[in-house]
C-alpha cells in the first residue's frame, strides 16, 4: 500500500518555530471514495502568515490543532480519480497541507491552466502573493502618478509585485532589503527608482535624501527600523495598507520600531494618515479582473516574479525556519515532486 | 486712550502648560487704518490643539512665536469701524486671539447670524467642533444601522456631537468619560444607550459586557486606558477616525494604553481595521451643509449641546491649565464682555 508523509504541529511555537515544535508522519493512504481525487503534492507554499495559524489566539482563521497537519497551498497533480470531472495529470490549486499526497473531494480545489505561465506562479505572482499586491495597491493604496511609495521587503513576492504595479501607475518607486545581494535584484533586475538595505550604517539619513518629496505610500510588512525610518517622512495623506507582518508573528513583545507611539498618532493626525487592514479572502469576487491584469503584465514583461524553489519533502521544516530569518530570495515554495511542464526537473 | 490687554506665550512647555509660561500684558491700542476694524472680544474658545502649537515642532500649522499672542478662535463685537461692510455692533468669529481687543482686516474674519442660535454655539456646536464630529462621522467612520459606536471624552463638545448624530445614524452608542457627574449627563440627558466612567473598577470588563456584538467604530479623541480596553473588542471592518489627541499633546512618553503595539497591527490586519487621521481644515467646502444640518438637527431637538463658559479675562491661563485635568464639562468657552444677546449678562 502507498505511504503519505505529512508534517504535523507537535507543539504550539514559543516566539521562533524550532524543529521540534513538528513531527513528520508517514501514514497508510486509504482508498477513494465515489468523486474523491487522490492529488499527489508538486509545490507547497511556504508563508509567514503560517506561523500565525500554529498560535492559539484566535485570528482571521483558526488556530492548526496539535497533531494536524500544517495547513498549506499547494499545487498538485491528480493522480488517482473517481470523479468524471478530473482526470489523471490534471494539476489544480487547493489548500492540502505540508503533505506528500492528500485525498479530497474537488470543491477544495481548482484546477490551473499550464498554458499561460509555470504552474508554480499560482503560489505567486498569479496566487495569493501577487493578489494581495494587487489589492493593497488598487483598492486601498489608489496610487497617484508622481507619487512616492517605500515597499518594505522589496524582493519578497508581495513587495517586489508591489513595486512593479506602482512603476505602472506612474510612481516613484523606493524598495527596503536586508541583504546587498536583494538590493542588486531590485535595482537591476526589478528597476525600482532605488533601493536601501535597511541593516546599512545612516539608513534612516539615505532615505531621507532619496525621499526629497517625502512619502505618501508605505507598504509595511516586515515592521520594524523601516517604519521607523519612514514614519517622519510621511506625506500629508498618505496611505500605510496593512497586509502581512513578518516581523511580529513571533514575538511577544516589540522587537524594534515605532518606540515612539505617541509620535506614530499624532502623524496619524497631522498628515490625515490612513492605515488600513486588509485580507485577499475578502477580495475573490475581483479574482478574474486581478488575475487577467496580472497574467498580462507578466506577458508584457512589465511584471518579473523571483521563485526560490526548494526541494525535497524532509527539508520542509528547516526551510520554514529560515523564513524567518530572511533566509529566502523570492517566493519561497518548496518542492515534493517532478513538475511535468518543467524540461528540466528534478529526479525524486 | 483705550488699553488691550492680550495673553502671550513666554516660553514653550515642558509637559504640562504652566503659568508661568505665560505673561499678561497691556498695550496701548493704535488707531484704526482704512477698511480696519476694532473689535472686542465677547467668547473665546479655549481648546486641547492649543498644547500642540505651544511646542516648537512641526505640526499642521505653525507653532506661536514666543513673545507672542496666544492664538484662539472668538466671538467678537465690531465697536469702530473703518470699513463700509461692517457697523458698529456687528458680531463675527475669527482667530483674533487671547485679548480683549483686536484689530483687523475683513479678510480674516466673517459675520455670524445671532438669530440662528446663541452666538457661542459658533465656537461649539455650530462651530470647528461640531465640523469635526460631522466630517468624522459621515466622512470616515460612515456608521451603518445597528452599528455600535464607542465615543470617548463622550460628554466633550465633540464627542456629545459625535454619539448624537451617531444616534440619528441608527447607532448604538456608547460614551466613555472620566467622572460620574459627566455619565449622568451623557446617559439622561443626551440620552446615550450607555455609558462607562474608564475610572471605575472592571470598566474592560463592563465595556465588554456591554458591547455585546463588539465595537465597529472607535470614537477616538482622549487615548490611554480606553483604548486598551476597546482594541479586543473591535469587529472585522471597524473604523476609528482620528481628530485629536488630548492625553498626548503633554506627554513626551506615552502615559497609558496600548502598550502592546504588536497587538494593535495584529488586530489592524486580522480585522481589516481603518485608522484615519482628519482635519477640519481640509472640509471648508463642505462648511455650508455641514452648519445647515446641524442647525436643523438643533431645532428639532435632536442635538444638544452643553457649554461651559468661564467668566474673566484674568481665569484663561489658569482655565486652559484645568482642560487637560477633564475639568471643563462641555465645551469650553472663556467670556470677556457682555453679550448683547443674552438675557441676563455679567457686569464686566
Amino acid at each position: 500500500m502507498m505511504k503519505n508523509r505529512k508534517i504535523i504541529l507537535k507543539q504550539r511555537p514559543k516566539g521562533s518555530p524550532k524543529k521540534s515544535d513538528f513531527d513528520i508522519i508517514a501514514e497508510d493512504i486509504k482508498p477513494l471514495k465515489q468523486n474523491d481525487l487522490l492529488l499527489k503534492t508538486i509545490y507547497l507554499s511556504l508563508d509567514p502568515y503560517m506561523r500565525g495559524r500554529m498560535n492559539e489566539a484566535k485570528s482571521y482563521a483558526k488556530p492548526i490543532k496539535i497533531d494536524s497537519v500544517m495547513e498549506g497551498e499547494t499545487v498538485s497533480q491528480v493522480v488517482e480519480t473517481k470523479n468524471k470531472n478530473y482526470k489523471i495529470g490534471d494539476i489544480v490549486i487547493g489548500k492540502t497541507g505540508w503533505q506528500e499526497f492528500h485525498i479530497c473531494s474537488p470543491e477544495t480545489i481548482r484546477k490551473i491552466n499550464p498554458d499561460i505561465a509555470p504552474i508554480s506562479t499560482a503560489l505567486g505572482v498569479l496566487g495569493m502573493p501577487g493578489k494581495t499586491a494587487y489589492i493593497g495597491i488598487k483598492n486601498f493604496a489608489k496610487p497617484k502618478k508622481g507619487e512616492t511609495i517605500v515597499v518594505s521587503a522589496a524582493s519578497g513576492a508581495v513587495g517586489s509585485t508591489v513595486g512593479q504595479i506602482a512603476k505602472i501607475f506612474g510612481c516613484n518607486v523606493i524598495g527596503i532589503v536586508g541583504s546587498n545581494e536583494k538590493l542588486n535584484y531590485v535595482k537591476n533586475v526589478l528597476k525600482f527608482h532605488d533601493c536601501l538595505n535597511y541593516k546599512e550604517d545612516n539608513f534612516e539619513e539615505n532615505l531621507k535624501n532619496i525621499c526629497k518629496n517625502g512619502i505618501d505610500i508605505y507598504w509595511e510588512n516586515v515592521h520594524g527600523k523601516t517604519f521607523d525610518a519612514v514614519l517622519p517622512l510621511l506625506n500629508n495623506f498618505s496611505r500605510i495598507p496593512v497586509c502581512g507582518l513578518i516581523s511580529i508573528y513571533n514575538s511577544t513583545s516589540w522587537p524594534k520600531g515605532i518606540h515612539n507611539l505617541p509620535f506614530l498618532f499624532r502623524q496619524i493626525l497631522t498628515k490625515r494618515i490612513m492605515i488600513k487592514g486588509f485580507l485577499v479572502f475578502d477580495h475573490n469576487n475581483e479574482d478574474k479582473e486581478i488575475y487577467e491584469q496580472l497574467s498580462l503584465w507578466i506577458k508584457d514583461n512589465k511584471l518579473i516574479y523571483k521563485e526560490d524553489i526548494r526541494i525535497g519533502f524532509e527539508k520542509t521544516i528547516e526551510t520554514f525556519i529560515g523564513l524567518f530569518k530572511g533566509n529566502n530570495f523570492g517566493k519561497l515554495i518548496m518542492q515534493f515532486s517532478d513538475d511535468p511542464f518543467k524540461k528540466e526537473n528534478i529526479k525524486l
